[in-house]
C-alpha cells in the first residue's frame, strides 16, 4: 500500500466513526427517519470531498477535530443530493454503491425527508461547534456552504442538468453546468478545510480555490470519458448511457480524444495552482491524481 | 380596520418586497428554478411566522432590517416544507393557497430542487448579513434554525406524521408530533426575532419560548377543530378529511368539546407567559388571538 493509500484509508476509517457519532442515533425518535439517514450516509463511497478537506486542512495547519466537522457537513450535503437525485422524479435509480437506493429500501416520502434533514444537519454541524478562532470567519463558512449547495451552486447545477436533456449545449454551457453541479461542493470542501486553520493568506486560498475548480471540472470530464469507454468496451455500444439518455457530455461534444486532452490539461492546471506550496501540498497533488487518473 | 390589522397588513405588504428582493431574480440562471422558487414563496399565506418574528423583535428592541432577514429565512424554510409536503410521494396536493402547487405548475423534479434550494437560501440569509452585534449569538441563531428544521424538528415531525397514519396515537404522542411538525418553526420564528435585539434576559426569552410552544400547539388543535367542523357543516360528514385519511387528530382523540377546551387552555397559558412584559407584548397577544381564535 502506498503512503497515499495508507493516509487515505486511515482517514476514511476514522471518518466513518466521526459520521456514526454525528448522525442521529438509530434508537432516537423518529427512528425510521434516523435509520434511513444513517443508511444513506454510512458505508458510502470514497469520501473524496472529506479527503480534500483533510488535505487542505493539513496545509492550513487546522485542528483535525474541526476539519472532521466541516468534512462531515460537506458529506451530509453530498449524501442528501444523492438521495434526492436517485428519486423517481429525478434519475430514478434503484442502486447506489451496490445497495438499494434510499427510496427503494425505505420509501419515497422518507427519502425526501432524509435529504431535507441531512441538509439541516450540515448547517447544524457548521454552527454548533467552534470551527474557527474568529466567529465571523465561521459565519462566512456557513455562507460558503449555503451558496455552494443552493440555486447558484449544486442544486442550480442539477436544475441546469434537467433543462439540458435533449438540448445541444455549447462547451461553455456544459462547463457552467458542471462547475455548479459537482464543482461547487468540491471547492467548498477545500475552502472549509482551509478556513479551519489560519496558516494561509488570501492569495494562497485563491490558488487552492482554483485548484478545486480544475479538479471539480476534471472529475466530470473523466466521468464522461469512463462512461463512454466502459460502454463501448463492455456493452459493444458506441456511446455510453449519458448519450443514450440524450444528455450532453464532454465526449458527445468534443469526442473522446479531445475530452481526454481536456482532463489532462485540467490536471496540469490543478498541479500548477499548487506550485507555491511545495511539499505541504503533497496530499492535494495525490488526490488530484486519484480523482483525475482513475479507471472507474 | 383595527390597529392590529393595520400593523399586520403594513408588515405583510412591506415583507412581500423584502422577499422579492432576497429571492434570486427570475432572469438569473437557472431561470426555471428561480422562477419556481419565487412562485412558491411570493403571494403566499398570512405570513404568521414572520409576524411573530416582527412582534418578538419589537419587544427585544431589534433593528427591523435584521428581523426582516430572520423572518425571511424562517419563511423560506416554511415555504420549502410546503413544496415538498405537497409532492405526490407526500400529501399529493394539487392546490395551495388557490394556486396550482409547485410540482403541478412546474414539475416534480423542479419542486424537489425548489425545496432544496429554499432551505440553502435560508441559511445563506442567516449568515451573510450582520444579525446580532455578537457573532457568537448569530452562530447560535444558525444552529437554532437548523435544529428547528431538521430530524429533531420540523422534518422529524413530518416523519412522525407519516408513521402515524392508521395508528392509534396517545394525546402525548400527538402533541410530540405537532410540537415538532409545526411548533418548532413557530418557536424559531419568535426566538430569532428576539436574538436580533438585546433588550431581553434569559428568563424573559424562556417565557417567550413557552409562549411559542403554546401558540404552536394551539395552532394545530384549532386546525383539527376547524377541519372537523367545516366538514361536518359544509359536507354533511361527521368527521373531516384528516379522519377520512385515517390520521389521528385532537378531535378524533378528544372529541370537539375537549379539543376546544384544550385550545382555550393553551391560549390562556400563552397569555400567561406574556404577563411580565406589559404593554410591550401587545402585538404578541394580538397574534395569539389571531392564530388561535380564528374561523378558517
Amino acid at each position: 500500500m502506498s503512503d497515499f493509500q495508507s493516509w487515505a484509508s486511515a482517514h476514511q476509517l476514522r471518518f466513518e466513526d466521526v459520521l456514526k457519532n454525528l448522525l442521529p442515533q438509530p434508537e432516537l425518535a423518529p427512528r425510521r427517519l434516523h435509520s434511513a439517514m444513517r443508511y444513506s450516509v454510512l458505508e458510502g463511497g470514497k469520501r473524496v470531498r472529506p479527503l480534500l478537506s483533510f488535505a487542505a486542512g493539513e496545509l492550513a495547519g487546522a485542528d483535525l477535530q474541526r476539519v472532521d466537522l466541516v468534512a462531515a457537513a460537506v458529506e451530509m450535503i453530498h449524501a442528501y443530493s444523492l438521495v434526492h437525485d436517485d428519486m423517481p422524479c429525478m434519475d430514478d435509480d434503484v442502486l447506489r454503491r451496490g445497495k438499494p437506493t434510499c427510496h427503494v429500501e425505505y420509501d419515497e416520502a422518507t427519502a425526501l425527508l432524509v435529504g431535507d434533514s441531512l441538509q439541516s444537519l450540515a448547517f447544524q454541524l457548521l454552527s454548533e461547534h467552534t470551527l474557527s478562532d474568529d466567529p465571523l470567519i465561521q459565519l462566512q463558512m456557513v455562507k460558503l456552504l449555503a451558496v455552494a449547495s443552493g440555486s447558484r451552486g449544486m442544486a442550480g447545477g442539477q436544475a441546469f442538468d434537467l433543462d439540458s436533456v435533449g438540448k445541444q449545449l455549447s462547451v461553455p454551457e456544459l462547463e457552467f453546468m458542471h462547475i455548479h453541479k459537482t464543482g461547487a461542493l468540491i471547492r467548498a470542501a477545500i475552502l472549509l478545510g482551509v478556513h479551519c486553520g489560519n496558516r494561509l493568506d488570501t492569495a494562497q486560498i485563491a490558488k487552492l480555490d482554483h485548484f478545486g475548480k480544475c479538479v471539480g471540472l476534471a472529475f466530470q470530464v473523466v466521468d464522461d470519458v469512463l462512461d463512454a469507454e466502459a460502454d463501448t468496451a463492455t456493452l459493444g455500444k458506441t456511446a455510453g448511457k449519458d448519450a443514450d439518455n440524450d444528455k450532453p457530455t464532454y465526449v458527445t461534444l468534443l469526442g473522446v480524444t479531445q475530452a481526454k486532452k481536456m482532463s489532462a490539461d485540467l490536471h496540469a492546471e490543478a498541479m500548477d495552482s499548487l506550485s507555491t506550496f511545495g511539499a505541504g501540498a503533497l496530499r492535494l497533488r495525490e488526490l488530484a491524481d486519484f480523482i483525475i487518473i482513475r479507471k472507474y
